[in-house]
Order: C-alpha cells, then sequence, then structure tokens
C-alpha cells in the first residue's frame, strides 16, 4: 500500500503507527469483543479511554490542576459562540485580535451575543503579519485571539502578555499540541481535533477552573462549560471513536519524546521548506512576513498564476496531497502538522527544486 | 475473534460487516492512499463519501425533495437548544409531549430560551405507555415528541396527527431507520447517531426546507439550520469519519432489503424477547405497558433486586453486555437496535428461559 505525501490543511494527516493500531483493534477493542465504537459511553471500558485522553494531554502540556480539560463538539466554530455565551455579560466588552478569517469568524460570533472591539488587527496588509501592539477596550471580558493562522500561514511565535485580570483566549487548532506553551498564561484554550490531535468531530477546550462559576445558568446546556467539566464531558454521549482516536494520537507524542521534542522536528520541517522559498530566487514567493511565519502552515506563490497551475498539478502527479491554497488566497500552502514525517517535507522540497529548475 | 453479545442503549452494537470494511479500507480509502480521517472535507473523495451518506438516507426513508438532510453535531441535546433557537418566535409556544427523560430535557432547554407547554405527559404513571391524547397551547409553535424512549422502552406506535399548520419535530434518535415513516408527517426529524446510524459524533437532521426562512440570522451560525443547508453540512469541518461510518451503515440497511425489511426483522427480534418475558408466568415483569412497547430497547424487571442483580451477574459472565437498565429506574434493558443480530436475541431469550429454570 502507497501512502501519499499528505499535506492537508485539516482533516489532515495522522501518525500511521497510530492507524495501524486502530485497524488492528478496530473489531475487538482491549479484549472486549467489541469495537470501541460499540462500547458504551458509561462502560470502564471507554471511561479508560476517556480519563487516558484527558491524563495525556495534562502531561504532555503541562495543564496544572487548576485547569480542566473538556472535550466538546462543533469544532472551533462553535467555540466561537460558547465563549461569549459563557464569558461576556453585559457591560463587558469582548476583546478580539484579527490575524485572519477564523478570528474574523470569532469577533462576528461574539458581536451577535454582545459588545466586542477589535483589539489589533493585520487586516488591511492582508494579514501577512501578527499584530505587534494592543489596544484594549474599557471593562475588556477577555481577548481573543487564533494562535495560528491556516490561510495566510502566520503563527504568534510569543503571545501578547496582558495584566492578570484580563483573561487572555486562544483558538489554537492549528497548532496545539505543536510547540510547549505556559497554559497558565491562558484561561481558555481550545481546539478542533483535526489538525494536530486526531480526526475531526471532538473539540478540546483547556479552561481555568476559576472561570467556571461564571457561566451562566440559562444557556443551552450543551454550551456550558461549567456542566461539561462537572460531568466530565460525559453529561451526553460524546464522540467517543475521535476522543479514542485522540488518546492515541497523543500516546503517539509521547513517543515521540512530548511536545519538545516534537517542536524541534516540527521547526526542521519548517526550515526545510521556507529555505527552499528563500533560496529559490523569487521563484517561490512565500506570503507571510518572515518573524510571523508559521511553523505548521507554510503558503506561498509562484510567479504568475499559470505557473502556479502548473506546480500544482505536477505536484499532484507526483503524489503530493493538499497543496492548493485556501480558496481565500490562493496560492500554494503546504501543512506540515506534528504527523507530517520529516521524509514528506524532504520530498516536497526536493520537487520544488526540481519544478524550479525545469522552468525557472 | 469471539464477538460478545452487545445490548448496549448506545453507543450500540453495529453491523459486523460495515466494522470489517471500515478496518480494511482504515488506511487507504478508496486507494486515495489515505484513511478518509485523513482526506480534505473539500475534496472530492470525501465530498462523495459525505453525498452518498445524504443521498441514501433519502433512499431508504424515501425523504422527499421538500426535504434537507443536514450532518450536525452536539447530538439531540444540542438540537433540544437549536430547535426552539430556530423556531420558538416570542409570542409562540413551544409544545412538548412528555415520554420520559429525554423529552423533559428537551423541554427543559426551550424552557430558557422561550414560552413552552406540556402538551401531554405519561410522568405521573411513570413514563410506562404513550400518552393517548394532547392538549395544545394557543399559537404553537411546534409539538415536539420523542419517538422512542430508550430508559423506558416505550415507543410512539403510531404518531399524533395535527392540523397542517402545527409542525410535528420528533426526536428519533433511538428509532430512526428501525421501521417507515411518512416523513411528510414531520417538519423536523432529528437523530444521534450512536444506536441505529453509526458511531456517535453525528447527527443527523430531516427538515422540511420551507421551515429554514424562519431561521433567525442573529443566532449562533453552528446552531442555524438554514446555513447547514446553504453549505451541505460543511460550513465548518464536519465529523467526516462518523459521516463515513454512517454511509456504510445505510449502504448494509439497504443490502439487508431496506427499512420495510429491516422492521420485519426487528419485529421478530422484539417479540421474541416480549414473548419470553409474557411466558415467564410473572419471573420477568416488563415495564412498559403492553400497547406501547419499544421495538429497540425491552425494560424488564425480576422480583426482587437480588434476583436482577444474579440475573445480571450471570448473564455477563454468559457474554451478554449492557443488559442493566438506565441508572435511572434499574431493572434490566436489551437494546437491540438494527444491527443487534436475531441470533444475539436468540441467545438471550435461551438465556432467560434457563436461569428461570434454575431460579424460579
Amino acid at each position: 500500500m502507497k501512502r501519499v505525501y499528505n499535506f492537508n490543511a485539516g482533516p489532515a494527516a495522522l501518525p500511521k503507527e497510530v492507524l495501524k493500531r486502530a485497524q488492528q483493534e478496530l473489531l475487538d477493542f482491549d479484549a472486549t469483543g467489541m469495537s470501541v465504537m460499540e462500547l458504551s459511553h458509561r462502560s470502564n471500558e471507554y471511561e479508560k479511554v476517556h480519563n487516558k485522553a484527558a491524563t495525556r494531554l495534562k502531561e504532555l502540556l503541562d495543564i496544572p490542576d487548576s485547569y480542566d480539560v473538556l472535550f466538546m463538539q462543533g469544532g472551533a466554530s462553535l467555540q466561537f459562540s460558547a465563549i461569549p455565551m459563557n464569558f461576556l455579560p453585559k457591560g463587558k466588552i469582548g476583546n478580539y485580535s484579527l490575524t485572519g478569517s477564523w478570528s474574523e469568524k470569532a469577533l462576528k460570533e461574539a458581536g451577535k451575543l454582545g459588545d466586542t472591539h477589535i483589539a489589533s488587527s493585520t487586516k488591511e496588509t492582508g494579514y501577512m503579519s501578527i499584530p505587534s501592539h494592543l489596544e484594549l477596550s474599557d471593562a475588556p471580558a477577555y481577548l481573543h485571539i487564533t494562535s495560528n493562522n491556516t490561510i495566510f500561514g502566520t503563527q504568534w511565535r510569543s503571545f501578547p502578555s496582558l495584566s492578570p485580570d484580563v483573561p487572555l483566549i486562544a483558538d489554537m487548532s492549528s497548532d496545539i499540541l505543536s510547540r510547549p506553551v505556559n497554559i497558565e498564561d491562558f484561561s481558555i484554550i481550545y481546539a478542533g481535533a483535526q489538525k494536530n490531535l486526531g480526526p475531526s468531530g471532538v473539540t478540546v477546550v483547556i479552561i481555568k477552573k476559576e472561570l467556571l462559576e461564571q457561566c451562566p445558568e440559562n444557556i443551552p446546556t450543551m454550551l456550558n462549560y461549567r456542566i461539561f467539566a462537572k460531568n466530565r464531558s460525559l453529561y451526553n454521549t460524546p464522540p467517543t471513536f475521535s476522543i479514542y482516536m485522540l488518546s492515541l494520537v497523543l500516546e503517539w507524542v509521547a513517543e515521540q519524546g512530548g511536545v519538545a521534542a516534537i517542536e524541534k522536528y516540527n521547526q526542521k520541517k519548517a526550515e526545510l521548506i521556507y529555505e527552499t522559498i528563500d533560496q529559490s530566487e523569487g521563484f517561490y514567493i512565500g506570503h507571510a512576513q518572515k518573524d510571523a511565519r508559521s511553523h505548521m502552515n507554510v503558503t506561498f506563490n509562484l510567479a504568475t498564476e499559470e505557473l502556479t497551475a502548473a506546480f500544482l498539478s505536477e505536484a499532484s502527479e507526483a503524489g503530493f496531497v493538499g497543496l492548493a491554497g485556501h480558496r481565500m488566497i490562493g496560492g500554494c500552502r503546504a501543512s506540515i502538522y506534528n504527523a507530517v514525517p520529516l521524509e514528506s517535507c524532504e520530498a516536497l522540497a526536493e520537487f520544488m527544486n526540481s519544478f524550479r529548475t525545469k522552468y525557472r
């Protein structure tokens, strides 16, 4: 079986070892005589899976006991509404830092539910960079950022420091677990799983416990963080298979040496492609400013649309998948999440070089 | 590999053929060189899966073109909020028929968002039956029912007929696809997948298109049926693997001869266990009134708690899984959804008879 070079932006490549393990035990999980998908979410066997996923994430990200790990559904998009529903009361203002399409969407959903303020934005310069300064509103409920911007290929390389009474909330959907972060700098971190954590269908939320008291009673139960925390994400049937896959991916990350080791590996992968761009004498043009470059999504263009089309077409024939840029900005994008092996990046760099030799 | 007799209430048994197929192609779906979990949700390959699931459901349930099929997340529990958010405007009253714990929860969520009315209830008699008459409020926005009650083991054997201006909304989480229904009797049918449709993590919504115009602009995007319909459930990343499994389960149902054939098969399974109860001379005591008996969840008790405990313990040793009743009512419950084979029911009936011989 030939596996392709998968550079999909999400759902994205999963570790082959994880898929093999899932395949092996798909009809008989842990000697239960059932698939993990057939286990009751109230069974001891499933409990173990569920708890293992939470515990492993806590270990890998060094999450203090003052935080809860929740498993929700609906992706980051549902969090865009859940955050203000829980934490944007009347009289307070939700502050948003705009660094791309996803943060715009987060702002828009909050605007339906309360008062908002744009604390910073790089929209005017095509989201090629990360804001260098912030202007918070009065009475800020929180500051919301998107840590990595899949579409534009930018990433907060360091995070804003706020006064301790302003909660920092980060959508880390596309770079969670790709590098160590100091959890205590954040009040909430959330992430759809389908980039670095597993298949789509589960959303991980890391939330400071002391915030939970603020969750109002009268909001929908399924958007109430306090109820999820109280029920250990088992208020209703969770997406059990997605959480199982998450637990396997987390095990794999631990086997790779943990998040610090993964960061080094990711750096190597990213540098390889960025160097290929930088040494191409303008044949490949990176989209992001150098100091804002994402280690997860490398965005670039070729000189003309024809050349870009030829590149994508020949790359596809050569077994590279997912290299077309987002429909919003076009061009090319290589998404190189945790599970994309260095070999795929080496193959891509080689392909880029030989394509350049052919067409320059 | 020995598979157990799986009577779980959900997540529940899946067809062995479906699991085998998923296992076979887990690392290489349809010659893509990727797992189906690794496909972009914007790829042609995934589009095919997504559309196949919707098309097959339309065929199997004979869904007219005037309805949309949506794939959402969050289970029935999130629908409990989405329904009133979209369809319970000020000045109208959400009518609820209470037949168990799930309909109570649906009512409670609606009560946070608008005015509600209990149109009928069998709560006072321990939810052993289905209401025989309804009293709708003035200005009813809709009538909401739960077609099958997993905890109490009751099922609407026929549905209430309403005047055409009152939309009928049904939570069919635990009996969708178990019997033919006339879709046009309903304005909305929704169902979490984890009983008859596949693994947990996807919620199917069948909705009359003309209703979509009513969905307000200012509600969370992820709870807006109109936006889901407009984007064919691809507004954000759907739970792709769950939808893939759904498509396989639907294919399996078609191979069994469709929903009419499944209904006959289910009837046979249910009759076998109910007969075992009825012929036990009071050794087994059915919970539901005979005319309200569910063909999906058979609930019963034994004379004493000690005997029930012995039954559950010996059943477990004999390879039966999931027979303990819900913690709310105790006793025993055999959930016999579509994918539970007749052989499992035969084995259970046999076990029940020999247990009775031993202990009576």
